[in-house]
């Protein structure tokens, strides 16, 4: 599927509001309410849009520690761990990154206690973990929304 | 704002489908969509929602290389440094964290030239940047979309 | 429990002098002896008084070597390694932190040999530690009660 | 000044009990009131008892982030800068040690907000600095007398 | 084997063209084309020219990410690990070094699915390997061929 | 250009003899030499091959010492740095790379002291570099001519 | 023992000639021959004085490669480990220190070859090493004779 | 000059006694006097032996602190720097390293205070000097006099 530039202003204006109906988006760029509903599920339809989704402010609802850890693993061991960290509700994204640790991954909780119980009991719980280094969020400077990091 | 189990089951769906209407969301809770639509408008009100999205996929849209940065700086630049690098539209996050980096970054960009030439050309211009570390992401195993980091 | 301004004022005082009398805090702040008596005893009663102590200089009484261990243990062994060490008199305190180490120890011991022994004989005895990295106090700018660090 | 057995003992008393009366002192060791003041009014002379002390527990009074601090400094800026922040409320310690980092330091403060704040307008506001470390303690597993650390 | 002048000279030329022939390079030098001959049949014959090659563009042929590895192994594993990689037609070049790594490797792949298979599929399938640190090439400035690294 | 199967023969077969007669090459492929030769062209003219050279013993030509650095210097130095080094012909490659360091330099020299010259003399004689890690190859497991690294 | 004046200036003396004659002391110092004899069996026999000896140029006996190890191993290991090196020939000293690495050793050996023989068969065929790291001197600003390091 | 084994045999007996008489080493090697007394000249003069020295207990001359330097500086101070710590007395050894560090220095002093008091007066007050990491000795397990390092 070629992206053309309509598709890339729908992708700009979904991404500041989600909800934005397609009589809204079609007035902003001089289309039919059905060519913005065709374009919008052929984007969906080739995973151009994986899903429309909501930001939530985390703090507001009771997660305010927000972590970074390392994890590093025996190799062989490697799958298995990422695959129980993103299983776990606590941790929001988890990768595989070049450079000296094996994953990064980033955990939101609702304080330290929530914390250490998540680096004590559900993390060094896995079996092959050799190392763990974790820092906290101090201050967001930009946290954007849509594009899959 | 207190926030009751079912603003959490309304912030559930919407994580799910941030497009769900009113009136599914309040099939599914037993609602009228009156009352979703008010609850709903709460949550926005006092941030809890801080806005609809929605999750692309980087690759598809040409964005095939994704980099996390660690940024050190002189103290006396970094807010200037963060700031002028949450400008950036390559740049997707932008953290202060506890630990060795003052600034953790993640970046987007079509490819390795876009990467090179974002480090030397945008990144090193900056003044009082004295140290930069990138990783480049080799394999996704969670990335959830809705919370804000 | 909720701490006012007055319970502030005695703390202050009697973190400057642990022993000061019912009477001279009542005096310096114009209550009476029994109001004093009462306040610090729901204190402690609340556990914001956790106890009265002695603020020892520890090369005087022969402790001449003031040193900050970060021990790295297997996960599986971290809380056994921690309390084992808890217990050891050398050991002055133990935390787990973010960061790259699982421990952070302070260790006072009279001399040198006592270091090596403690290292050799006491903490690489324990099993499940993998690395330990020790440092030596130079100078102290500041240490704020208790035994000095 | 030589430290005998009982002068020790008094000391083990004092550790556990900094407000300890002189008369029970001497009932557990079998001495007159008078010889315990006297001991202990030697101690404190010859700087064995450097004060009498309280232990708060720090949570209890709003400090709930306790934080370590590396912190490397420009070599001809390094008295200057510990002496600026051995003066700083929040800071509970601060020395210099062997190894790779100039000062450790610890420092507890109230929230999130108030270790950014430190760390961005106290810390980095300083001249010479060039390197910040951080890490949050997680768990005590010992804190020997005085303030938390 | 003494190289004289001539020698050196030769080699220079083969480097800059190793297709030159022997007539040419004789012009260039004043020599006949059989001394030419000889004096390169000696070269071979002792190890000098260890043989004539070529410089593939690696991105024209579809190998478009360079990567560099540092790979820890357990100390009695490090000859196997690094007679295995050795013999993997990704991996350009293996060397054990001074330093903290035991093992630098050049990975030349078609792209970055292909980095993380060999990452995870070739290489962390190896017994014996403990860590594993990789960064990808950004930017050449310059890449010698001819003389053995 | 599309590169097929007959090309990438003929390019192992320079690999391992770069001068190997077109008649010869003719002969293992089934090829005429007039078609060999004007595939070798064609690579050529697209920048597939980028030249043909020779494989030198390095310590037969007396460049017994071959040691790795990694270069960090003053962002706004970094292309000029590398520029200077790429031109000295003691560095044999210098590249820019992702992680920690900003550039990854392979040096050949005769011996330790032509190294710590080089060092000395001509690596921290140029402007802007901070920091500077070497390591010497102990040993080559694989060391493959030909493609670009 | 008490050591004087005039034991510092005999120390002193042969410290910058070993065998300097009882009798040159004295008239340096003012002493009889006899009075320096049972100085120096003084300094003997109390331990001051741990041996003469006599400084060798190490390169001039073949020993080109002068190399610092940083040794980890595991903490059960560690004295066998210690005491295994101390009796190999090639390691002039090797001490326990504070800091990150348990092993400090200083290692001198005729040439690269030696270095990776040294490393790969004796120091990594010992049972309970982890990690090794090594650095060749490049020069010498200072090496001192007489003091036990 | 070529050493032979009688040579070799020589150095060794001087290693183990520096002040062994031309006699006693003639006995053993059985040479004349005057022999022996040609062959160490010889040595002298040749710069295989480069003096005669005592090897001096450390502790027992007040110098209880043995500590090893990592000293960074920028690379236009090296040589000045290291020239002057050659020149300080409390430095024993001084030697420019391959690795990350550019000064390894040996230091012995008579206490923690006269460590403190070199490292912040006299190794902090030279210009050039970025970063300064410091072990302190723990155990001896080897510590060969004789050649030099």
């Amino acid at each position: 599927m070629k992206i053309d530039q309509i598709d890339k202003k729908i992708l700009e204006l979904l991404t500041l509001d989600g909800r934005m109906s397609y009589v809204d988006i079609g007035k902003e760029l001089n289309l039919s309410r059905v060519s913005v509903r065709e374009r919008i599920n052929q984007l969906i339809k080739y995973g151009v849009i994986e899903k429309f989704s909501v930001m939530i402010n985390s703090e507001k609802v009771g997660k305010t520690v927000s972590a970074f850890f390392e994890v590093d693993c025996e190799p062989s061991f490697l799958v298995e761990v990422a695959e129980a960290l993103a299983s776990n509700p606590s941790v929001a994204s988890c990768y595989q990154m070049t450079g000296p640790s094996t994953l990064h991954m980033h955990v939101l909780v609702s304080d330290f206690a929530a914390l250490e119980s998540f680096t004590n009991n559900e993390l060094y719980a896995l079996e092959g973990i050799t190392r763990v280094e974790s820092h906290i969020l101090l201050r967001r400077f930009k946290s954007r929304a849509g594009l899959k990091l």
